[in-house]
């Protein structure tokens, strides 16, 4: 039988490793957020992208108890209090498409916009402006674009002015912006928002579209544990919020 | 490296055996009920052992929409409709000691009086009384017992008479019908409710007390399995019906 | 605010009811498979139905702990002892496209081909060459077909015999075993295996393709909580039998 | 209806707030960390607050891929591979406390023996003699001390250095100290382990006793997120690597 392999971490020896690296040494000096891009990158972040991965891992932390993750991991305390950590799983398994996962989305038609301009010989414009025409006329909603309330999202200019200023905006960056000029162009102007941001820079900074949902994860579960947190010490078991009206057909004998 | 040891099924061979039984012999002519049996106990169930579990399975399917169970996976599939195995194992997260797992409690309890009776010479009327005494002094809540609407609780005549007729009654029934007495006697007279109920006949059955909790798991996934079923073909995604307050600090300026 | 409304089931007088069906009724007659059948169909199943279904639910509870559904759980309880609904719930997410999701895209393929068929105005026979010659070309791989051990898979005789004897066996039926002639045309002759029984069946008895997965969690529950409770009695914490070989970058200095 | 009341974060009005602080404003100059520490302590860190959260998230992350938690979500993976939410959900149903939980029961066990110090007048090295003889008397371990490899863990050290020279350390690391010399008097020499010196540090930056289950997760799906990526990349679905050997009746036939 084939043993696992992993490049990950290393602890045969007593030693704790990861990526080759001492842990006791990574905790002095380093930062969670170093050894989150080490574990996924194998290498350490140089300041502009430990800059980054620290500003969308908060930007995504919590918004609120009553997003699906928060409400599905209080809810499942409210039954369950003896496991904190059900809770939490419970809240992750609210993270899909609809709630969490756009910007794994988003990744991957950066990814392939980016790949179909280099193959076309296409400027990135006149990639974006293609897939932004295609979509609308199969009626596709385009995944990172788009707010129910602001103009632009104060957040995606944060993220945008660091990859700049650090000298990590590349492609991404780029094929974002044109995507956002050929969505007003072909339907109408759509502030490219959080999902659309953070898709962008972290393409440039070489993840795989995969992380675009794993890094949601990683930062909601920070406000998931702070939501089970304050269930746990302030509400009493088997606080059910959720209004139900049956509908169905009125009570009936059996035979 | 040792491996795995199992009692319980097996297909090396290509053949699927559970506890020996060809599967496809037991497709035919035995139901579902039997098979859940044969897993837990390693023998196929009697007529009345068979009802007694069918019944008890049904008893604990579904009580609405907006138990914690049903809430949760509801809640977790409008985030992430693209799995329905998310949404119910989300749902069984919620099952917990305020939710779904009195019978487990209720089935120690049971245990532990019916060997203290015979390890003191008691009889259970005695034991009993003596549980129920030091319940009261210690302020503890005795699981199993007590009813939000009815004074009786239908579905317990319906189990002990089936436990009765076919001869399967022994000392849980007796026992809890004892402590219904000693509890009516010092504190009031609390019905037992369906979790005592099915305690008192899963004890006289064989199972082990983990069985109370896990037999409410598997009656209650048929029910998660048609509310994530109906929510997906009913409703919207991000349908999030919690309304929340928040009453923390007021906006504040970071520096 | 909206309330969910639901169809399935109601209890806001203190009386239980399914369907519009009194629970205490319920448990007395009827059996878990009905209440299954009743919370998905919003009917009960008659004597064929039942055992259909029952059949279906026997043959997917377990084939053994090796499965990933069942190593999950198993693992899961190595490190959480405390917890076996979390145990049952890891479990069930390791239920996915490669473990037990195959049902659920071969009632989608069913449900494509008879509706191809009544447009196009092509006997099955026809419509299924079609789908199996395209998928060839496309290098598609059908679900529902082929065995590891078996030529025939004996569970499949024994689905389509009930339905047949039953006058259930419908169009489903007829399209997968059209299927079968056209695969061992145009490809290789390949048995339909339970996957696609189970499916051809349920399509037969109205079901929906999204019940092809969740007909296998149901079944599959009954052996993820017997794997747990034997894992519980029978096994050591920490119970790790994985072997890992790390493979990474050796040991380095952080700077 | 009573609405969830919460006071951790807030969206109402379009602008994302946690705990009264912008989001966007935490985005620039703020580390996750800090994040972290406000979602739990609703303010932000001093510097060696938030370097001894750095250091304990770290020292947590993964320890490779054979632990529990890491296992559970490949294997879950290898089932359903179109959800790396439902993997890492599953990794995190594997903490409780066996594996991960450690933290918490020591937290406990800290809060205590202070708490009775104070309550006794006693020294905390009196307090820490009475537990650690009571204990032994009982014959219960004590979490948070012991160690497979080494004598001294080398992460102790760390994590009561950066507390000692940054003011912190309190009550907590000294009565973690007291209970080490009250242990090697009463039992035998056990050095403190990372899961009693996280304890004794959380416990002096004012976190509840259930903040270390919640920290260990919060570090470890910084880990889980990476053996789920790497798992994804590398290896096909099915993988099975546990060996099973079933051991209970032989084949029989069923009547």
């Amino acid at each position: 039988m084939d043993p696992w392999r992993t490049a990950i971490a290393d602890s045969r020896d007593g030693q704790i490793r990861i990526r080759g690296y001492d842990v006791p040494s990574l905790m002095t000096g380093r930062t969670f957020t170093d050894t989150i891009f080490l574990l996924h990158q194998g290498r350490l972040p140089n300041p502009t992208e430990r800059a980054l991965l620290d500003a969308i891992l908060t930007g995504v932390a919590d918004h609120g108890s009553g997003a699906p993750s928060c409400a599905t991991a209080r809810l499942a305390l409210s039954g369950n209090r003896q496991s904190v950590s059900s809770a939490v799983a419970a809240g992750i398994l609210a993270v899909g498409d609809d709630h969490g996962g756009a910007g794994s989305g988003c990744m991957e038609m950066i990814a392939a916009g980016v790949a179909r301009a280099s193959a076309e010989s296409l400027s990135l414009d006149q990639a974006a402006l293609a897939i932004a025409t295609e979509a609308r006329a199969n009626g596709k909603r385009l995944a990172g674009f788009g707010h129910r309330v602001h103009k632009t999202d104060p957040r995606t200019a944060i993220l945008f002015d660091l990859a700049r200023s650090g000298g990590v905006a590349g492609n991404g960056v780029a094929f974002i912006e044109a995507m956002e000029r050929a969505i007003a162009t072909v339907v109408k102007p759509l502030p490219i928002n959080i999902d659309g941001a953070l898709a962008a820079v972290l393409h440039d900074l070489g993840f795989t579209p995969v992380f675009g949902r794993l890094v949601f994860i990683i930062g909601r579960v920070a406000g998931l544990t702070a939501e089970v947190s304050e269930e746990l010490s302030r509400e009493k078991p088997m606080r059910i919020r959720i209004p139900v009206e049956y509908d169905g057909v009125p009570a009936r004998p059996l035979d």
